[in-house]
């Protein structure tokens, strides 16, 4: 390890973190961390701090850290090719076996998977399907895609615009036009006291069809949703959610975009959150779980009834003109063929049900009664503390966002790390889903004591 | 390996391959090529075939393949710690050295690289980052990106409307707003034939300017371009031009993006191809010999005047609203030290200038004086073969792109790898850098019997 200041220096003097406060970081105010190993559920930084990482990454090192049947496997892959591209039919061993494995677990009626390299390019490379599958059946006006605001789709300009968070367009001039937003599924903030969860996803359903018939269903060509809306809250959908959607979609003939990039290959303690809560995609994005983030590596699965006119289109035009250097890079497919077996074989699919409700358990348990704690909930390996100024009114703190920073620094003292999720005041958990329940206790009794600490 | 037939349909049952003809390879029709190996400038597949590989991937794998140095670094990293994040000010080892690595490197006057994963990604981010500076400096009208036809510059919604390809634009609803192209600055398809290289020079600044006055300059935010045009047909600027493009672009206070995703780390016989031509940019795209593609990593490296503005902007809005999961990804980032060393150690740069040399000398002499050879060109390590069915008038073959594929289907059958450049017929070559003069003479000697055998 080179001598600990000077790499210091060069991070604060060379490199453009992402979502960072840039000046801060800059003056050397905002904090550094560099890491430098991990096992299980903890990471390790340079200071020799053992951290359980109660986020698992960005929700992402599923199969948890150091595992060496993936390592390995990437050091092979390396070992033997590096690279070659996948443009006009090229392959390799391992990205041909990941796109069967993958196809072996998606749900019913997918055809085939486009590899990219992050959950926002796959996005990207959605959005390109959608169009070019409606210019090819003679519909070049139903091009509009439908998010939710609190979803995350990603951070570039169109994934960046299906995103439903301040934070991601402020300044930046997002949403582009071709991008409507429609109520976020998200019960505690309903807009009145009194509205039972069922009323609630009525409610969310009429605001759906009301927006499509204000733009007009002949411009609208696919809705886009994460299964448990993630980055904007970990929140399990209203009950009856998605049949409703479904239903409106369907008569409208809108695809169904199932934004899995968290959900996917087991957080939610089922291989897909489509088959979770029966949800029927059209396309369904992938990333994060598909390596448990050891190499770079997303995708983009095609139902059959896209695939059909998607295949007209080259028989039409030529050559489908799409693809990144990197689709679907040897070391990523390697990654992903090690740790789709291990999940399997560590049945980390299973754990991610009954730890994580254990670890929803032990929260409610430890802070659930707290008079800032509005709510405790998740599924899965997924978990958010809703913090509010007011049980009764459900209300935020003043200013939004002042208060879940503290509560998370105060946990990282403790050497638990959990995430201020934007735009609330809000904890959200999302550990590997290897957790363990001594580890899920653990997490919750240092969440109470950092609690206590701040607000007492 | 798993038996080779098997592995032959699940590629054909489940893998959505990139830039391929969807139909075709679904039906058994397309050519499928499973590759298992390489050295040097060679790769090998699965049926035993050893191809020289004249395009290095996709004029990426500057280091050339099976490099120890750069596997080892892969494995070390992903045995020590395969991933954590880079948001809020985390990092590690690697990427913070790469980091200080590459802006040792960069041209003067810049001063943070921002990592993504791929060339596409870094543009999206480069594109925020400029819509986000005129919005911190009171300009929010000043938004519109400069692009050239025949650009490339990704395959995303912006990246590829800004790319200037009809391929990438056709049945997708590409270009989208706000981006506008001016003229190609390819000399060999000048608009008449009796302009001299200074006069189509002065036509291209006139051609820029008139585009600039017609949209407004107070509405033009960017001009993105690659130092070399690469993908639209590997062609050096002609004479003045990066001078006069530059001077246009200051008197209406436009910022210079230089796209060096194929011309960074020595392609060009210089570590920029900034530096090459004496553009000075605001912001430079890098991805692809960064690692030479050992592992996904791109970057945008931001210049002084812009990193101020996002300075002010942080100070003045709170946390930069961007980041991938991805970004400065530890396997990456090992991979680029590794690479960035090698590539000084072996002396790559040098090796582009002068085997670059040799291999255009070589082709010009075997095919130069071909009826149907327009003109032979390039830089450093690139080189085109721009085919004709009459040099007196330079016309296009009937259809346009109907004998490049022929072409370097021959070669293919004689075991050298070229490229049939889109919207043109046109031989692209972008060996590894490492490549020698033995292997340049018997990639020109191949192209020369395989335009024989096609075109007599
Ligand atoms: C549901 C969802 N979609 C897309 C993305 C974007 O993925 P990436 O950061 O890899 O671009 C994320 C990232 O958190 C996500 O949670
Ligand atoms: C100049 C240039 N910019 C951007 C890109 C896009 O890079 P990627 O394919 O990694 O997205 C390319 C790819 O060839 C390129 O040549």
């Amino acid at each position: 390890m080179i001598a600990n200041d000077q790499l210091a220096q060069w991070d604060r003097e060379n490199f453009f973190h992402p979502s960072t406060h840039l000046a801060q970081f800059d003056r050397g105010e905002a904090p550094q961390r560099i890491i430098t190993g991990g096992e299980g559920s903890h990471i390790i930084d340079r200071d020799g701090n053992r951290l359980l990482d109660g986020f698992a990454g960005l929700y992402c090192v599923n199969a948890g850290y150091g595992r060496k049947e993936i390592t390995e496997a990437i050091a092979k892959q390396a070992d033997e090719l590096a690279y070659f591209h996948s443009y006009a039919g090229h392959g390799t061993e391992a990205s041909i076996t990941l796109s069967k494995m993958v196809m072996d677990r998606a749900p019913e009626g997918m055809a085939r998977v486009y590899f990219g390299l992050g959950g926002s390019d796959a996005n990207e490379t959605n959005i390109k399907l959608v169009w070019y599958y409606n210019n090819i059946r003679g519909l070049p006006e139903k091009k509009k895609i439908i998010s939710r605001w609190r979803g995350y789709h990603g951070s570039g300009l169109m994934s960046g615009s299906l995103t439903g968070l301040e934070l991601f367009h402020k300044k930046f001039d997002l949403p582009l036009s071709n991008i409507v937003h429609t109520e976020a599924p998200f019960y505690y903030r309903r807009p009145e006291a009194d509205m039972s969860e069922a009323d609630f996803t009525a409610y969310l359903i009429r605001e759906l069809e009301a927006l499509i018939e204000r733009e007009g269903p002949e411009t609208i060509a696919a809705f886009i949703g994460e299964p448990v809306l993630g980055t904007g809250g970990i929140v399990p959908p209203p009950e009856g959610y998605w049949e409703g959607v479904q239903e409106v979609l369907a008569r409208h003939d809108i695809l169904m975009i199932a934004d899995e990039v968290i959900t996917g290959f087991g957080r939610l303690g089922s291989m897909f959150g489509s088959d979770h809560y029966g949800i029927k995609p059209d396309l369904i994005t992938i990333a994060k779980g598909l390596t448990s983030a050891y190499a770079p590596l997303s995708g983009s699965i095609v139902g059959q009834r896209m695939w059909d006119v998607l295949c007209q289109g080259t028989d039409e035009h030529g050559v489908f003109g799409h693809g990144w250097t990197y689709s679907a890079h040897p070391i990523g497919a390697a990654a992903g063929v090690a740790n789709l077996k291990l999940i399997d074989e560590l049945g980390l699919v299973e754990n991610a049900t009954t730890v994580g409700a254990h670890l929803r358990r032990a929260m409610t348990e430890a802070v659930g009664d707290h008079v800032n704690v509005g709510e405790v909930r998740g599924e899965g390996m997924l978990c958010a503390v809703e913090l509010t100024s007011d049980r009764a009114t459900r209300a935020s703190f003043d200013p939004m966002g002042s208060v879940a920073p503290k509560v998370v620094a105060a946990m990282l003292k403790r050497g638990v790390i959990a995430r201020a999720m934007p735009q609330a005041d809000m904890l959200g958990f999302a550990p590997p889903l290897c957790l363990t329940t001594e580890e899920a206790d653990h997490i919750a009794a240092v969440t109470a004591e950092s609690l206590k600490e701040v607000l007492g």
